[in-house]
């Protein structure tokens, strides 16, 4: 079936290993070695895809603004209905009076969700934006 | 009034100029030099602030993970609540079958929100988060 | 006559602009506003030209390794002499007893230093490493 | 005797280790699955260790800027003999008839190695610059 555990065995100095070992406790007590690995294997293989132009990725966007700038919620708006294949959903959070974090959740190719993220940044009024991508990882 | 606008002005050799003013196009048309400008300078800003460990930040953590997965999504709403003080929201996306994306927005000082992004993602079962954070904002 | 300084205003709220100034300060005595400025433009149009697979850069490739290793020196010499084209010098430091740091400086697109980069990180006994790209910024 | 090569078991699904074997295949002819997994362990390892204030770090600080700026040289020359214990050397390299790039290796603690950086980068005519810190990985 699919998806079997494989085992194989891993090589390391003793020093390096004392070392991987606090890694691992610093990971919190729910991991072990083998999970730590496969954690490092998978960002290794995730920041690999997330390079190519073509792979689907998923990116996360986060913008800050102020929501008294003259109509820039609507603008923001549109722009997401204009890709609303790219676009999952995003989520508002007042952050005090005046600032909105907005976190914009988008799917595509690399290239696609890069120019997305670009226009959403571009827009006048939108004070601060950050994109982080990540693939589907239903390989991983 | 508070926070008016202030001019003051830039010296620039030309040759950096012609190249400033194509990265002001590329950042789309309601972009002029000045909104450019300030934008990296909120960016160094805030960039700065992120890396002191006791100014107030906001950390947007995005998370996959396998939803069959035992229990994972009970132990990852346990740790929200344990920190409710600091989790503003979360954002649940259903990538495909079997995977999930969770964007998770934390608020309190980077220590805080890196110790509890380093919780959630050593909860055994999460196979891959990125954090990144900002700042409220609300002096720029 | 090239590359004259030219002069241009910029907008700045009052916060932000007191939130800049601090900045300003932080980056040393002999820093204004407008060397600031400058920093800030070329740092984010290096940015975007390291980015591009074809724009000539710099890369520094940084590299860790034990010269105990079985003729590790001499492959790693190899390597730099197959692409003695690209690569412009290394500087050698002696860590301690055992480890030894190289510093490699590459010219050539993206691509090409990025792949040189990639076959030197490649070879066994290389412990860690690391590459910064920069562009020539003969017009900047 | 030291630092023996001690082996471990790690379980893997077999579609992340299928995407981990092309990993492993990308970084070259001489890895194998077990030198890759050290690899990454030691980047985790080291990149936790250059977050910790007081760790001892080795930084390469690499710097562009142009050499008819007045007494630029000079400058720099006189900032790292003001701090020759933690300067171990630099190299210089001829980029074009007007550009330097300038690479120096400090060493010290993380705050320190980064103080340094900061007063060298913030010497006015210093065009860009970028610092990549690693450890001396003597127990890696």
């Amino acid at each position: 079936m699919a998806n079997e555990l494989v085992r194989f065995s891993v090589a390391m100095p003793e020093d390096l290993l004392v070392e991987f070992d606090k890694l691992v406790a610093r990971r919190g007590l729910a991991k072990n070695r083998s999970e730590v690995v496969r954690d490092l294997a998978r960002d290794a293989i995730i920041a690999a895809e997330c390079e190519e132009p073509d792979v689907m990725v998923v990116g996360t966007l986060t913008i800050a603004f102020n929501h008294h700038a003259s109509d820039l919620q609507e603008r923001l708006d549109r722009i997401q209905h204009d890709h609303f294949g790219h676009v999952i959903s995003s989520m508002h959070v007042h952050l005090d009076e005046h600032n909105c974090l907005e976190v914009i959740v988008l799917k595509g190719t690399g290239d696609e969700v890069r120019k997305i993220a670009d226009r959403i940044l571009g827009t006048k009024g939108v004070k601060h934006g950050k994109l982080v991508l990540t693939t589907t990882g239903d390989h991983l």
